[in-house]
């Protein structure tokens, strides 16, 4: 079977190419221009009729949302720790995977994209400056996180090596430099961070996504 | 092991609430009374520090996040097909719960609860307004995978019996019909999910919950 993933340079889809990357599998990485409007095209809308990425394609089979992208490569993947295999722990991973994409991901939104949530355009600022202020109690939490991954185990949110959960806390930490939240605020969460996109299998994503890691301008 | 679901009348917990029924295994079901704030107060928060339904515990392990609790239970009851067995099959369930989760249960709050977004009090009626017409899209595509499943299989959208996709379905139109949707407005989803509420193990939840199905009051 041969794997494709839609991806943007930026976005949510960071968490499955860099699952990807570090599994080693041979996958086609193809990039959807959100600034271009690509992913509300009609040759995009056959792929995914939500136009999100990303979308993992392996044979004729598509699978969205990460949450599902994840399980499929776990599951097609029993040997890497995809996903932790014993019940308990599993939970866990999952418990934090969908915090990061029903809830983090979520607030940010409503500071990136507010029009998502409302078409009263006046109402978009204060939208902006409440959801701010709730997002730096996101990567409070996300720091917690990392902090207590810190002591517990490798280092790092994700069983084995670098994978889903360290990408997403990755991701959200420089969304939040995108929207004036100085990364050093959160200095465990920022040492983290960096730590992470020096590791090989990151790196190659971050540079074939050109992402700057730190937007925050003081 | 002792099971113990933490869940609120109503809310997304009769998704994990429907599961442990169907389950057949024996759990205490704990009312959490959103209307009287005991989510807010201390005593819950030792529970759940985010002040959220569901909460699963298993002896001393607590779990929250709605497919956080749908694999645990799928992974310590393998035999009863919570979720399918097949990477692919289970993939795509995985992707409708997500969907329901990050999606359509969000787009929901946005009416049900404005003050979540924003704190700016003038800005509810509008995006009470725009979220109703997004959750009427939801709705549309809900009736579509109802529509599909009759048409596919068991007539559920989950593998075997009715569980957590069938729940969450009967869950997100009747939240649609508190905020003044008419659940004839979708006939194939209305009468899917008026089926699902006479299934014995549905009905039985439906009446600890003391549950009405529909609130429209055209």
């Amino acid at each position: 079977m041969s794997l494709t993933l839609y991806y943007a340079s930026g976005a949510c889809s960071f968490v499955p190419h860099v699952l990807l990357e570090s599994l080693g599998v041979p996958f086609e990485p193809v990039p959807v221009k959100l600034h271009k409007g690509e992913h509300l095209g009609d040759a995009y809308k056959v792929i995914n009729p939500r136009s999100q990425v990303p979308v993992l394609v392996d044979g004729g089979h598509t699978i969205t949302q990460i949450v599902a992208i994840v399980s499929y490569l776990d599951a097609c993947h029993p040997q890497a720790l995809v996903l932790p295999s014993a019940p308990l722990a599993r939970a866990r991973a999952l418990e934090i995977l969908s915090w990061m994409n029903n809830s983090a991901h979520i607030t940010f939104a409503h500071i990136f994209m507010p029009h998502k949530f409302t078409d009263e355009a006046a109402a978009h600022a204060a939208m902006k400056t409440y959801n701010q202020q709730q997002y730096r109690a996101v990567l409070q939490e996300l720091q917690a996180l990392v902090t207590a991954a810190a002591a517990n185990g490798t280092g790092w949110l994700d069983a084995g090596q670098p994978g889903a959960l360290d990408a997403y806390a990755l991701t959200l930490l420089r969304w939040g430099t995108m929207v004036g939240i100085n990364p050093q605020d959160y200095p465990a969460l920022w040492a983290f961070v960096q730590r992470l996109a020096q590791q090989p299998v990151v790196a190659r994503v971050i540079e074939r996504e050109r992402l700057k890691l730190n937007w925050y301008e003081g």
